[in-house]
């Protein structure tokens, strides 16, 4: 299934893309795509349901949202051996562990503002993992991906000033007004049968900028869910950001590419969808 | 007011202290202490309401729980010139930022789980600001103040080698499950008339271990959460650990005390009650 919610930020209803690619109207149905949702094994029943059966939603004017009410938001960093690479790091031996703060999440297509003072806002395209299961000291890879409930596109936007020169710790950098779009589906894990077998892109103003693999990552989905698990408690709703391939500004030659105003954005991961941000003043 | 939240897990009530030291139940008045209650200005609303005119709650068999729902939880390190120094840092030369999932929290005197695997687990006790109004680029500490909903006492438990080892940012130590006792109340900031003159002490098995005052920030409340604010909005409902004075585990001579299963923790600070947890295995 490919879930969204679509309306006006904050007001957004449920809703489902049909294989017609038409929407159905989740509302009669369910409350909202969240963590109540899901821990109520929302999706399994949500399944049973013929889409032809719910009523249409006329989508030439809708604002398409963030997929879901995320709880929290966990990034992994330098999980790309391009990417490790291009900034000049080393491979990490375990996983590197941020987080983001889930109220900077925004709709696919929504405006991303420019913090103000920033001369390195940099983008990151990364497979969001979305939790659908309680995880807690999950002992094998296994367990891990009974755990996840889906995918989507996630746009880890980040001011590398802040995350990296500031004096701190990343979060600094990741946290600002609407770092994070997300979306436009929550695809459910069974369209993805092989999450480390996926392309992912971004272009920026038109000029492509990351052309990655999931098979580069160092460390796998499963295994991140895994780890994770042995640090914090994973809940339904929570995401995992994943990680970005080679080709981000902070990788190019002087003068560095960062963004400005005005520039526009666009994501893509195989069987994902796609997502495009223009970029404004905060 | 001192305001707080009692009964099971989850399922916790909206009550009030009144001047005898007794419980009045608020859930008839209010759904819960949240983000949607401080958004639309409950504060105002509750001190306008005469404590003995609402019903009194049997309190002798009722948990308390933790004194809201927070949104985000913002942590701010090396706030204190003795932890830092007893830590080998160099002052911070601005706020050292990072984040903490809002799903550890925990009610004041709910047993805290060391982590399986940990050996450095660690105390800290922090004076948590909650934000009553909107924060998002504040020219002024003034401004900032007007932001300030009230205090609690905060317990930003860490696991050392997580958090300093293991190869990544800081979070990795503090979003262990468990890991962020806060309250027993929300005491409103009219009832703290200088936030920069409060102490706080935090005691293990009954020995003192922490004993400062917030006169030693090296960032005053107000300024913290106006420098905050150019870095990520502030929302009503969030939550700043303002950082910890000198005496945690990590800054003892060898072989430092961490904590295990069975140790008792105690924390108080002035005009803002007290907590007191036990250890026990995850």
């Amino acid at each position: 299934m490919k879930l969204l919610r679509v309306g006006a930020p904050g007001r957004e209803r449920p809703a489902l893309l049909d294989e017609a690619g038409g929407l159905r109207d989740l509302s009669g149905l369910i409350d909202d795509l969240d963590a109540a949702f899901l821990a109520a094994d929302g999706l399994a029943r949500l399944a049973r349901v013929r889409p032809d059966e719910l009523p249409a939603l006329d989508g030439v004017d809708l604002r398409i949202g963030p997929p879901l009410r995320p709880g929290k938001i966990v990034c992994i960093g330098l999980n790309y051996r391009d990417h490790a690479a291009e900034t000049g790091a080393a491979l990490p031996a375990e996983p590197v562990v941020f987080l983001k703060a889930p109220d900077t999440v925004v709709g696919p297509d929504d405006t991303v503002l420019v913090p103000r003072g920033s001369t390195r806002t940099d983008w990151e395209v990364e497979l969001a993992v979305v939790i659908g299961r309680k995880a807690r000291y999950l002992a094998s890879a296994e367990e891990a991906s009974e755990c996840v409930a889906g995918y989507a596109i996630s746009h880890d936007v980040s001011e590398r000033e802040f995350q990296l020169d500031r004096g701190g710790q990343w979060d600094k950098g990741k946290s600002c007004e609407t770092f994070n779009p997300l979306g436009p589906w929550l695809v459910t894990a069974d369209e993805i049968p092989d999450p480390q077998d996926l392309g992912l892109r971004l272009w920026v103003n038109g000029r492509l900028r990351q052309d990655g693999t999931t098979k580069n990552m160092v460390f796998p989905v499963a295994e991140i869910v895994r780890y994770l698990s042995h640090f914090m408690v994973l809940y339904p709703g929570d995401v995992i950001n994943t990680g970005t391939p080679a080709g981000v500004a902070l990788g190019q030659p002087d003068p560095k590419p960062y963004l400005s105003a005005g520039d526009v954005v666009e994501l893509e991961i195989d069987g994902l969808g796609r997502q495009r941000q223009t970029l404004a003043p905060a």
